[in-house]
């Protein structure tokens, strides 16, 4: 996520320099086939291309539209999981006691401990999130995250860090461990019957939590619909010289370029938001969450040892 | 569902070449009848057909729209499915215990019975909703996948099966199987009045989902609005190369083949995208889904015996 | 709800001759005026048409959109109902029992009362909903479904059924009848208290679905924005002739007929669908979903007796 | 809530014949000084009010869109306290109970109370809502509704309703109330601990109703939204006369103004429909729906003294 | 929040004069360089203008769009929290009692405690939200209201304010307090275990409204978005005088300033509402819904000591 207010250069061109120099050679071309070579029939009515122009304006709008959507969804779907994560770590604490009215060391490991698997379950589902998927691992990036399982290792024993390394999916494997130690709980007389499905049924938000994410990062947008996008503006956008070249002249080479900087900045803009979830510049900053998460739970539980917190570079935060 | 990210030409053609031929003939017709028989009344305004190009265009952005959200709901749904079913899965293995503290092997079987009997809920759904509807026999696809009952015959008991097959909703007969098993472990004592009636309102979760599936797939996009998106695209398409013939001679075959591409694609992708179940190129992709479903629960129970994950060809999931 | 992909001519001009008359006459008339006897003063620039075009397309795309969400919140309301249909059934069959752990033929008697009263309170909420508004009596339409309270007298007792034609609110009354019924069977103590509470809260769920579609069937969208978009498409189609009279000629009259049809359609289209529930060829299709819920309750109890499926007449389901 | 399918002419002309009058005579000084006085600077391109013409359309879109759903919101806001209602009613009924299996008259006395409570609860609501704003009173309508709290006096105490009228915030008043008989309930065993609180998280449904049509009724739309449309309706209202003197001559005067109306109209029909509590002709009817919750519980207690029904005057329902 | 119904110009042009400068300043150059100095090259068509003037249009529709959706979704939090604040103490007051059917002193000054510190946290809530962003800290405001954790200080013991604000998040700790009050009062037999349960379900309600509160506070619009959208309006403002210098004149000035304004307008009314907690005359009035809310809970308690309502100053409130 970029928090600084303006772009840098580079991240703004990044992306879009090879599109912005086939419509630069483009134009140039046109320019001097036309002035020099004094090929008058290449002009196109502008008329043609304004047809065009307003219809891509309009699907272009609601691109972006499902595309900040899908964006702020995933936004959405990790805000739940810093809420149900305070919830979780406050009802462990306390909706599970001792009948003695006094806790004893036993119960206060127990709980560190559950609250701690649920710090690997965030961190192991941002990992978990952020591989790539084969159709955008040929893609290069300004900016990358670093994302390991290795990260949780401080946040559960190593022998369940063993099986969890093993599993097809490894966050899910967290929450049915879980779920093991409040049945334990339970039988152990510290959670009554209903304060233990009470307990269960956050889980399940975690479950909802992860699902939904996984749906964001499996489903992409439906890609005719970026497809077409990509090749509408293309076909645009190579029409536009050709509508201008006969009023402007040089000037066609500048405005040709400002018209299609920004039609192509709209198309970049939305494929860039689309997907949340590919650890890198644009991504919603997991990171920054999963360390707000984690810091929230120790203070709760009476650690003092918080990460450190993540600093924007370069305007930027994974 | 697409997940290459790009289409290739047959995918793209497939669906448009006959209204593209179309097209194509009527635009060659026109520039033969005006240059060649001299037919100079050919030519209308080109001011006339613009009016009707931005209310098109506006008009097919409303209608994508829609279409994408009946497709990304239908996802929404099935991503709900795969978070109920690791939900439910998790309950029954830490909800429901003996009493003596020890799991017996009578209630693993049982466990595992319900388990597998959602494993053939997940498949069984995924068949019932690909089941064409009268309306759409008769169109040809590219791709369309295999689906059928026998899939789920690993899953349940043959006995169980043989009344499956026999019921007008068999889905939903699979679900009143669970419930009478939930009765079972009840009266058994694995499972409190609480915990029973907890377990059950995640049946009430599954006939929602399946409820819903059944919503999208049995109600059609309105077919006034998408019998007149076809319609105005037709007359407008029609009238596009009356009004550049003046202008531009031969060019105005090419560039009015643009300007209906563009349209006519718009077109297809909303109508493409609208019915989400229909067992072809565009659908949801409820084989994978199923797949992770049954990977996920077979995990959680021990089982390694895991189903091959499908792999995209030419790009495609089912 | 139209089922088959195309409409028919008749199902398109039912609605829109009256206007496509008057649009005809008026462009015939221009024509005569200003062709034969020379009235050049009739013309108007075509830009003052244009910027009314664009702000009606833009206008009936929000219209239609809202109405789009009207129809399909509707069809949404009674796919909940279905869904809560089947839990219900399935609740009432697998949390009520005696605590003998066998069911006497007295609970299944009551429960077989209750599932079908349920069926009689879907009915009624059909033929409820599909009272004609004062302000919708006087209009004709092609199709009109068969709704009467009769068809649930198969479903209650004599003496509900006369009690339940005396009410206010038929369908609110049955579902008072349900709650009362429940106390019943938990004085039985056929259900628990807690069990008695959740299947009260499922009774809740039905007082949402009829509230909610009562909320639709009685606050109409809103009339001056329905009011004024008629207004609209009256005016703009009234200047559409002038406004291309001085350059097309004869070709006038077809031409603004298309495009005042293209106007005239959208606004139709979303005028018949923002109201579902009005016993007509674009309502949601109450009598089909009925059918199915009656259909699935009476599988799930055992009876065989299922009413027949409702076929599509020219394209049509109610 | 206008229910008419056409407005009448007051209804159309009395919000906004004041800015009507305006562009009348602006349209007509120019007519005169360009046409008498041969003032043709006056004359502007066309281009440049159409650039704002359709700059204004979408804008104006985006402000009804949200004007609307402001209004839809606050009307099911009102659905869900019919809803309620109802379930609260039923609820009462059927969950309160003595032991003996035999309603005593004290509990029946009990039940009468608190659902007239809550009659009373939605009428205080009603009328709390329907307070004018400082910033909206010195606005004149057509039509207002009588809204006060002596409408509750017959279904609460006399000195509840002393009370009542000294609170700062009357109906949360009655919702405490409500909640304290809840606890008499339970004191008395008419209610087991479960069912009370089933019963008191109706009531935090209540809560939320109550809450949710403040928010609506104290929040009104940014300013800057609504300050922002009416300065550009004028801006460009005033430019538009001048864009077509040149062309039409005293035609400019006709349409121009048509040209206006509806721009005008555009924003009238979203200012009027964003504030739906105001006491007046477009808001949501909380008069009949108040009147229908009374209608309601009465019927469900058996008593008969229904309240009258609001008929619609002059086609309209407060 | 701005209440009045017309802003003033300051509130208008306090955040508009640079760009409007600029715009002013250029329109100027131009007309003098075109004609005095007679540089007629200088000019561009209308038409290049036009399409870049629709593209923007929309995309400010869009921003617009998705920038009010943040803004009511805050107010919504902010309902929502008024709401289940009154829910709170209703529910404290009502569901914890002694046994004795008689209410203690000791159990008063809890109830008491706890609804004094729900004040505290809703007070805290609004101060740790309106805590400026770093990008967001050189940005000057008209008006700016005053916000401090000392505004707790009477809600909370001075060893809890103390604790409090050493934490990373204070507002999290006071609820993790009520949760151990909870605790406290389940163990004192004030509160059964349901309703203990209850209670603290509330209570996750509170985590909820906090963490998507933060939520819209930490994540800005994606930055591309609303960059782009300055980046355009330069552009685009920048080809205005260019595109009307030909036909205008000196009326190119005032003309391109208005079309400039709108554009500039609707840029900078989305980039004031997309920020709803940065403590400023935009903002979600958080001030005086925590007003309202120690108002409300007070009253519930019997406590007449009210604070003063907040009055609008300017218009605004805070």
């Amino acid at each position: 996520m970029i928090v600084a207010r303006n772009l840098k250069w580079k991240q703004v061109f990044f992306y879009m320099w090879k599109p912005m120099l086939y419509f630069l050679v483009l134009s140039l071309v046109i320019y001097i086939l036309h002035a020099k070579f004094g090929m008058k029939s290449l002009s196109i009515p502008f008329n043609a291309v304004a047809t065009l122009s307003t219809a891509l304006a309009i699907y272009l709008g609601f691109k972006n539209n499902s595309a900040y959507d899908r964006w702020w969804e995933a936004r959405k779907i990790w805000g739940l999981l810093v809420n149900y994560s305070r919830a979780w770590s406050r009802e462990i604490l306390s909706l599970s006691f001792t009948a003695k009215n006094d806790e004893s060391q036993e119960i206060i490991n127990w709980q560190k401990k559950v609250i701690y698997r649920h710090i690997a379950f965030v961190h192991s589902l941002r990992v978990f999130l952020r591989i790539k998927h084969p159709y955008n691992q040929n893609k290069t990036e300004i900016y990358e995250g670093s994302n390991q399982y290795d990260d949780i290792k401080d946040f559960v024993s190593a022998e369940e860090f063993k099986s969890f390394l093993d599993k097809n999916n490894p966050p899910n494997y967290l929450i049915q461990l879980q779920s093991e130690d409040l049945k334990y709980a339970y039988r152990k007389g510290w959670i009554s019957d209903y304060r233990f499905v009470r307990l269960d049924e956050t889980l399940t938000e975690f479950n909802n939590h992860q699902g939904m994410s996984e749906r964001i990062k499996n489903t992409p947008m439906p890609r005719p619909y970026s497809f077409f996008s990509r090749v509408f503006v293309y076909l645009h956008g190579t029409l536009v010289p050709f509508a201008f070249i006969e009023d402007l002249g040089w000037l066609n080479v500048p405005l040709s370029l400002i018209i299609n900087f920004i039609f192509l900045a709209l198309d970049t803009i939305g494929e860039r938001t689309e997907d949340p979830f590919e650890n890198r510049m644009d991504d919603t900053p997991l990171t920054a969450i999963s360390l707000t998460i984690e810091t929230n739970l120790k203070e709760m539980i009476g650690d003092k040892n918080f990460p450190k917190k993540q600093k924007a570079i370069e305007g930027v935060v994974l």
